[in-house]
């Protein structure tokens, strides 16, 4: 029997689904919940992670502080993990506020082609002693064999594995299959995979995953977590049990998290809305959603036509600015026929 | 590029989810939208398809009558088709009537080891001129060289086509691909396949059963459907496009006759909750679901175990006086421990 390590980040990715408002009593539940499940590894934080608190991606309700010492006050079997990206999470503020509550799981993320910016944080972490993982996102992006460049060098720096993030819902199985397997045949750590669910493929990318060599998962209750969702755990687990893998997770009891995860820190379940297709479809990144909506609806422009048209100019995250370069060109493309 | 025919039951496995209440108005709203994205095949009628109104299933809010003749005028590039159980629907009453209005598509079925009742209906539809395709519902409850007698036999009687259902949706992809693969290298006509979302994998258990050549789907807006929803058509279409297969269905168009659904139609668009989880590893039927919960409160017994019981039990529809001595046994067991 094959073990897995599932890590949930029901409230971390779940705070982009509330704009990053929740709080602290909800954090103390589910956390609560996911520790009497026994959930290898329970992710606190803002949506971005550790320090991204701001008016540019959102201001979070409680604080980083909070946030991190009631999870911390409610984990016992659990492990405390936080998402920590370098540009939003600096070392000396942020790193070491976490490192001083007591989190054990640090992971540390970058686009798919920038590790580069996640050396200092990597060092750090491990140096503290701390358990810590590299994390490539957007990571349909790139090829595999960048991928496999850019996760070997998060492993030099000291990470004890690389999940790779499919951040837009993109893939379809057989590029997770290409990307794990070039992943695992050539790194020496664990790999792990963190799915979202545009494409209706998070738990079966998930398992594809598995099949592949990755022994990382990432799964939310009721898949809580930025547009469309993300793996949802409780089915996940359930999934996992009937193909014979260990996730050491309690089945009923991680059935009961979900419930209390519904009942009290969501406002809605994730569904599957035709914009999560459509991005989805394209790879772009959900953040973009307000402004492409705005723009849409400004211009009369088709917002379906705006993201697939982002998708081709693969635009990431912090490039908001080409939409309305998008929306122009539409336009005159309209004008023309 | 393989051609897939869609089939689309938003109208009639949709009619679970709001105890077969769906209007005349609402027919005609989702016909319409259909229509214009081009879906092939739009299937109308009570949840347990022609003749089933009843106390027993649930008295629908419209005649079949009315439901079809409703869809008929707003279907014209689309197909109109029905849902036929030979015990609720009887030849000269109901068959008749759906033929009088002009049906296009009759599917005939029955449980997975009961294809000897469709005989009379399935011969009947034919000799009429009608399309006809035999269904075998609950197909995860036997094996594949069962599955493949009773499609014969369906064949024999002249089935253009066998669709088997994941009624419980209980498939994991590697029994899928067991189980088409048996029917397509056994039968000359094409076979389909028709998922439920119980475990998160409906699109993915759907493009399976295409990988191992099967050639219809059937897929509603938003999933819409009996407890955790079918395979959400807008998403199968944009996999399939994705994927290089062809549905000859307007893409744009099937995300806007999905919205007008969510809209429309639908109270609640389908999530994955717990019992689903459960019913759909249990390989249970969710029409248990009432007397389950009624059940389990009344003796205070733990659902979730009633559900794994009547699973071993390998219960059918129908049985319900099986979930009572269920709950015995399992108050017996508990009082012993």
């Amino acid at each position: 029997m094959i073990d897995i390590l599932i890590s949930d980040p029901t409230l971390r990715d779940g705070n982009h689904a509330v704009s990053h408002q929740l709080s602290a009593k909800q954090v103390a539940i589910y956390c609560e919940a996911a520790n009497k499940a026994k959930v290898p590894i329970v992710e606190v934080g803002h949506g971005n992670g550790l320090g991204a608190s701001s008016l540019q991606v959102g201001i979070a309700l409680e604080s980083d502080k909070v946030l991190l010492e009631t999870a911390r006050k409610n984990l016992s079997n659990s492990k405390l993990g936080i998402h920590v990206i370098p540009g939003f999470a600096t070392i000396k503020r942020d790193l070491q506020l976490a490192i001083d509550i007591g989190v054990d799981v640090i992971r540390v993320a970058s686009h798919c082609s920038e590790a580069d910016i996640t050396q200092r944080h990597i060092s750090y972490a491990r140096e503290k002693g701390k358990e810590v993982y590299g994390v490539l996102m957007m990571s349909h992006m790139v090829s595999a064999t960048l991928l496999v460049e850019e996760a070997k060098k998060m492993e030099l720096y000291g990470a004890e594995g690389i999940i790779i993030m499919d951040s837009a819902g993109a893939y379809l199985p057989n590029s997770v299959t290409e990307k794990i397997s070039a992943l695992t045949s050539s790194l020496n750590i664990p790999v792990g995979f963190h799915a979202h669910n545009n494409l209706g493929l998070a738990i079966a990318n998930s398992i594809t995953a598995l099949e592949a060599g990755a022994t990382i998962l990432d799964g939310t209750a009721r898949g809580f977590g930025a547009g469309a969702g993300n793996a949802q755990l409780e089915v996940l687990v359930a999934v996992l049990n009937k193909l014979g893998y260990n996730t050491n997770i309690d089945f009923y009891k991680i059935l009961d998290a979900s419930e209390i995860a519904e009942l009290e820190i969501m406002q809605n379940i994730p569904v599957i809305k035709s914009e999560s297709i459509v991005s989805g479809l394209a790879g772009v990144f959900s953040g973009f959603s307000k402004q492409v909506k705005r723009l849409a609806k400004e211009f009369n422009v088709d917002q379906r036509d705006i993201y697939f048209a982002l998708g081709e100019k693969k635009v990431v995250a912090g490039q908001e600015d080409i939409i309305i370069e998008v929306v122009m060109e539409i336009l005159k493309k309209d004008k023309h026929e």
